[in-house]
């Protein structure tokens, strides 16, 4: 009646549950008596531990019904309607067209089999990130009991304040707001500083979502030319003189796509216009962790005047935990607070705690001298596969999670994109970064993936090889 | 030099590290060397391996430098930046004016020692609600190295589609999109459907926070009285004449402060206006777990046409996790999905994966049970109690986190909380839930903190006895 696999990851009495749901909802009746713990034990050859506690599972689900003296049995319509309502589960997986629909791909894992454009790590690479012993610490803390406050846990910010003043950035525990990642982290930002109308500078190319989530604000935005050391200031300039731009985003470190830079130079002239200007700078440092120590900020250089700063934990130490926050000008601080407030009430205080723990224990930083030095590997050998295929890169890049490559103009894009699509590898297109329609024959290769076979066996069919051209 | 406490939650490296820290910070210069592993490890008492461990500690979060055969010296200008910026970490905390700095004290232990008034369960009800075992399994889990999909962990949905099922409410997995708790599913829903103007109705009195998340959308907010059996339909159908608001917020279910329950045909007449008036209306069952199974819902009447339902885990589970979920209309599941993936990119896995390992395995339901016991001895005590010291209560309420009760008119409001801040006692005065400024003389009690001594000394000393009246 029931049979279990003694090598699943799913323990024994969960496995008789799921088959017993499954007869459930197939083939049993409402108020039908289940088999007696002794026969189903017998007959499945499990302990009869396995299959009360499967039954104490059930009942507490309220599936089963437990009849003292008479047995277990079926309750009333109780998995029926679950199983009966009709499901559009399997709608399938569509090429994405946008912003939107390609996070919403790259985040999906069901949706592809070689996510060589997306910005995560491989599992082997992270698998082993978070110890289990800095988890279970955090369980019997009493932190878990308790909310976390609208700021941040303490322990949190005075771990994030330690961690920026290695990088040179002079923040106090007060400046520093714990989010749900760069994305949320953004998104005050822009509810605090933005109304519908105002203009905003980003770069071009840039992250994506960031244009997206600015357009649904019904902000103007202006693009300026992302170049490797940083936004072409003379362009920024005029754009500043003539239109008034109240914030500008900018990623100074290991810039998404490009995976470039900005120059010191470039970063103290930056902050010149800003000054003469008068606009704000969103420093989006998502990537710095895996810069080299010496790699200067804009935040740094600014002392919180007019920068805001932001980080995550979510790229480095695991997808699945969304953990960011924001270093602001002080006098910013409770606007940000009381965004965070009536958006998500406050922050999760167990990935606070444990991100805290990580910091304080050296465990995070040991895991990302690993996460720099494998990435080291794959650069060269990435770059390497790629040029070997044809694809050519514009700038030098040694560091961080991508490689920003250009194919020859005679390339059908949107053919390949669709091969793509139809053998499960996510490609990550460069148009979608360009709020100026440039870049369409770029694509983001995430470094990891950049030997993959099957990528390099699919771009090897695309791209005409030199001597045919 | 340095002295551990043996008796301490902190590990021993961990201690040894802060007190390395401390003389860093104040009295060590840099590149000044540090004592050998031998010799500290002999004058502090601990083990060389306790030193060794701090001293790697240390190196790796760059604040000490070792050189191989020479010793471990202070890094240049290392930790003194972080601990020589000025921090107003200090700022006392203040007496709630508003929504958002009443959730902010809430929310933040340091701000209280009684939390008479806030909506948390005490700690001793909930330290142990997730097991360390639970939480192993899922960081074994391959779930940890992938992002969880924009909709939700698929597992967690189908538990959720599962408990729905259960409470007569029949939605599909695909109907189900997860959140970071109640407060980020309400955000997403007002996204999706308001614009500023729009007309919305809340219940008078209701939640707080969802009065000043409207607010700041800039929608136009009318009041319907809230009764015991429901919100007062016949004025609610004069508003929906007259106005043709577009959505209609209520919690059936548990009233967030009344802590009553809708009655079957409150809620059948509330669905036939909506049909009629042709507004949504948005159920808010953050209590739902806590009433009992025989509870009807807006949601398993309607069936997904106009109702939105929400629920979260964080009231019953923990504080410390942050996660919730909305079951919605098919048809407005992509554009709820586009305000997720701007607002906060994706959801955490791994909280995702702790609700749905705990659904499964039936810990969620013992727990749940375990608390609705405590709930109703509570009730009787607190109730008792608190009528003993002169507050009085309008409906009986036997279930749910809170009591709405009354002070006689004569009671100076300002005085009691006043008095109730500086002591400590986290007091929720009713006006803050009325947007009509009703209820000046009503408190929200926890019903967990209602026999708590210091409270009902301090109701005692501001309410008038009978006698003396």
């Amino acid at each position: 009646m029931i049979t279990v696999d003694r090598e699943s990851q799913e323990s024994l009495p969960e496995q008789v549950c799921d088959a017993l749901l499954r007869l459930i909802s197939s083939k049993w009746q409402d108020r039908d008596q289940l088999p007696s713990v002794r026969q189903l034990a017998a007959s499945s050859g499990v302990s009869a531990w396995t299959i009360n506690e499967a039954y104490r599972r059930l009942v507490a689900r309220g599936v089963v019904t437990s009849r003292p003296g008479a047995g277990y049995f079926v309750a009333r319509s109780s998995v029926r309607k679950a199983t009966a309502t009709p499901s559009s589960a399997a709608r399938a997986v569509v090429q994405p067209v946008n912003a939107v629909s390609f996070v919403r791909n790259a985040v999906d894992p069901a949706s592809h089999v070689v996510p060589a454009g997306t910005g995560f790590f491989p599992r082997s690479w992270i698998e082993d990130a978070i110890p289990v012993s800095v988890v279970s610490k955090v369980l019997r803390d009493p932190v878990m009991s308790t909310p976390a406050p609208a700021h941040g846990l303490l322990d949190f910010r005075h771990q994030i304040a330690a961690k920026l003043s290695l990088a040179g950035i002079g923040a106090s525990i007060d400046q520093v707001v714990s989010t749900f990642g760069v994305t949320h982290a953004i998104q005050l930002i822009c509810q605090h500083m933005l109304k519908p109308g105002d203009r905003v500078v980003i770069e071009d190319p840039s992250y994506m979502v960031q244009q997206a989530q600015l357009q649904a604000m019904g902000v103007e935005l202006l693009a300026v030319q992302r170049r490797a050391d940083g936004p072409d200031l003379n362009q920024l300039e005029d754009i500043a003189r003539q239109h008034k731009p109240r914030l500008v985003f900018t990623q100074s470190t290991l810039h998404n796509p490009m995976g470039c830079t900005s120059s010191p130079a470039n970063c103290y002239s930056l902050l010149t216009l800003a000054e003469k200007y008068e606009f704000h700078i969103v420093e989006d440092d998502t990537f710095g962790d895996l810069a080299p120590a010496s790699t200067l900020r804009l935040a740094s250089l600014d002392g919180f005047r007019r920068v805001f700063y932001v980080g995550s934990f979510t790229k480095v130490l695991s997808p699945a935990v969304r953990i960011g926050f924001v270093a602001s000008p002080l006098a910013d601080v409770e606007s940000l607070l009381e965004k965070k407030v009536l958006g998500v009430l406050t922050g999760s205080a167990l990935q606070e705690a444990i991100v805290s723990q990580m910091l304080k224990s050296g465990a995070y930083s040991a895991h990302v001298s690993s996460l720099r030095r494998r990435l080291t590997k794959a650069h060269l050998a990435s770059r390497k596969a790629l040029a070997t295929v044809g694809v050519e890169f514009d700038t030098a890049v040694f560091d961080g999670l991508y490689l920003w490559g250009a194919l020859p103009d005679s390339v059908d894009m949107e053919e390949l994109l669709r091969h793509a699509f139809h053998q499960g590898i996510l490609l990550t297109k460069g148009g979608i970064f360009s709020p100026t329609g440039q870049f369409e024959h770029h694509l983001r290769f995430n470094v990891a993936f950049g030997t993959d076979k099957c990528l390099l066996a699919l771009l090897c069919q695309h791209i005409p090889s030199p001597e045919s051209g």
